[in-house]
């Protein structure tokens, strides 16, 4: 059913891990496209045994393709898209130009599988924050039924792609070494510092990326009353997203009660021992699928809340894993039709 | 009044800011002692016009003392602060020791310098990390009344002292060139990652230094009835904490209430116009004693709360600043008496 299968930016950041999980977890194509714009036409990518051209991303590129995986900026995504869906093939598209489109599952494979039966031609894969704390919290949320959300994030500069870390690298190099580094990818220094803004400013003084995490949360948990509350951080690390998250539940929840839940949902590994030193940092989280969590722990300021840290591989779950998760889920379905 | 005062642990990060500050604030002492441990006995140390050797920290050398300032380590405090009480001098004292004992002010003077009076030979300057956050607190609670702040902390490798920075330069260096780097001051590798962890575990999955943020904010405030959810993470910053703060109000703040009373408060600077990229960051705050807010805006989870960003060197007003504002208060105080 899905033999013939296009990846639309296949030489970024998140394309690269694309290509190389497509081969170590054997996804069953028969024919692999690779699609780019004009810049990137002829490169020869190497995959598993194959090495592969990268083909020019226009219309009749999509004739005889099945499934797409796509990695590109929204404005990409806003054109090609429907190239793909008028060629007959389903695209599963990483950015953010179709999650909130009311015909457009957005889908987490392990919190809302089912939603991916609907689509229309296009299934979305959400925004890295979000899809690590829903992984998270839908357990809770099935347990319990989470009501408010109150998020900080550190989040990598490969968030920003290639660019982000070589930026990171190079300017922590400069900033050593007494040289100055003006910044390009990002809007200010990052080289030992902070940066409290991601996205552009979107609306009541959140960011576009905060308010991804309000409406992407509640359209993949399917319920519009839960609230949100995020701040959404750069820091100076170059893989894996990590999250200070404090929810509420409309049923009370233990610390040991919310730690059994973790334990028992699929795409998460509890690493929870205070006393030993041990909890998720990104630097153990690099290139693993699963959604961290540890510092689990009773709210302390509120009688129905739950406190816990969540780390995950912003490029894995948070992009690749989770696109190529629902690819699989389409073959399932599709066999099992 | 205060014309001799003794300086004990002059040599470590926060010390030699105490010395800078004591001249560039133009201190009235007419003499100064520095106080240290064996190992630091004979150093040389210029202060201002001055270079004055470390004398050993021991019973006999408060004799003549009217002040100290001191930045040690708990244990050293718990030892030396009663030697200088009892030869008649006042303590301001850093380290965590004395803070939570009744009989010992802790003081931040822009929040409560009446404080101050009633000390019996110690006052305690509080947590770098609760410093800044009451700072910022201070005139939202007097306006609205506090009753609950949810943190999560981005704090610099300089809370560790020297060494923390060290490890951070050299780890940094060496993950660049392909290297190990096994920690040493820090439980986990600090380069390019995060340690969701500050201080050791203390109770109910909370650590030391979030408890600290916990009791110490009551007690400044004077109100035990805040309640305080911290999570409080080492970032590989080397200056500058960093904190995501919601703080639930008794009555309702529109975020330009808020906005108008962080401006009008001492000791605040508002640093925030995201539309222009504005907000306050480590790097910027690097060198200044003010308390940096910005991202102020309406909790989209909840009514009566205030989500904001806020920013401030950890050795000056976290530590060496706060000190010797305690100390300009007890001169003043006493002048006016």
């Amino acid at each position: 059913m899905y033999e013939t299968i296009a990846l639309v930016g296949a030489t970024g950041a998140v394309g690269r891990i694309v290509l190389d999980q497509l081969v170590q977890r054997q996804f069953p194509y028969k024919r692999l496209k690779l699609l780019a714009s004009q810049r990137s036409v002829g490169t020869e990518i190497r995959v598993g045994d194959e090495t592969i051209k990268v083909e020019l991303l226009e219309p009749s590129a999509f004739k005889g393709v099945d499934l797409v995986i796509a990695s590109t900026p929204d404005e990409v995504s806003a054109e090609f898209a429907q190239w793909a869906v008028d060629a007959g093939a389903v695209v599963v598209d990483e950015s953010a130009y179709w999650r909130m489109d009311p015909s457009v599952p957005l889908v987490v494979p392990e919190v809302n599988p089912e939603a991916v039966k609907h689509h229309s031609g296009i299934i979305a894969s959400p925004n890295c924050s979000t899809t690590q704390m829903v992984v998270a919290l839908a357990p809770l949320h099935k347990a319990a039924v989470v009501k408010r959300v109150v998020v900080s994030t550190y989040q990598a500069t490969s968030g920003a792609g290639i660019a982000g870390n070589e930026e990171l690298r190079d300017s922590v190099r400069r900033s050593l070494a007494g040289q100055t580094h003006p910044p390009k990818t990002f809007a200010h220094p990052i080289a030992f510092n902070l940066i409290p803004q991601i996205g552009s400013e979107k609306q009541d003084g959140y960011t576009s990326e905060e308010m991804k995490m309000v409406y992407e949360t509640r359209k993949i948990l399917g319920d519009d009353s839960i609230q949100v509350c995020p701040t959404c951080v750069r820091v100076p690390v170059m893989i894996g997203h990590s999250e200070s998250i404090l929810v509420e539940t409309e049923r009370p929840l233990t610390a040991m009660e919310a730690t059994e839940l973790f334990r028992g949902a699929e795409g998460i590994t509890v690493v929870d021992d205070l006393a030993a030193k041990q909890y998720p940092m990104p630097r153990d989280c690099d290139g693993k699928d699963d959604v961290f969590v540890g510092r689990i722990r009773h709210d302390i300021s509120g009688p129905n809340g739950i406190a816990f840290w969540c780390v995950s591989d912003n490029l894995r779950k948070g992009a690749a894993t989770n696109a190529i998760q629902i690819a699989e889920l389409l073959v399932r379905n599709a066999a099992n039709a």
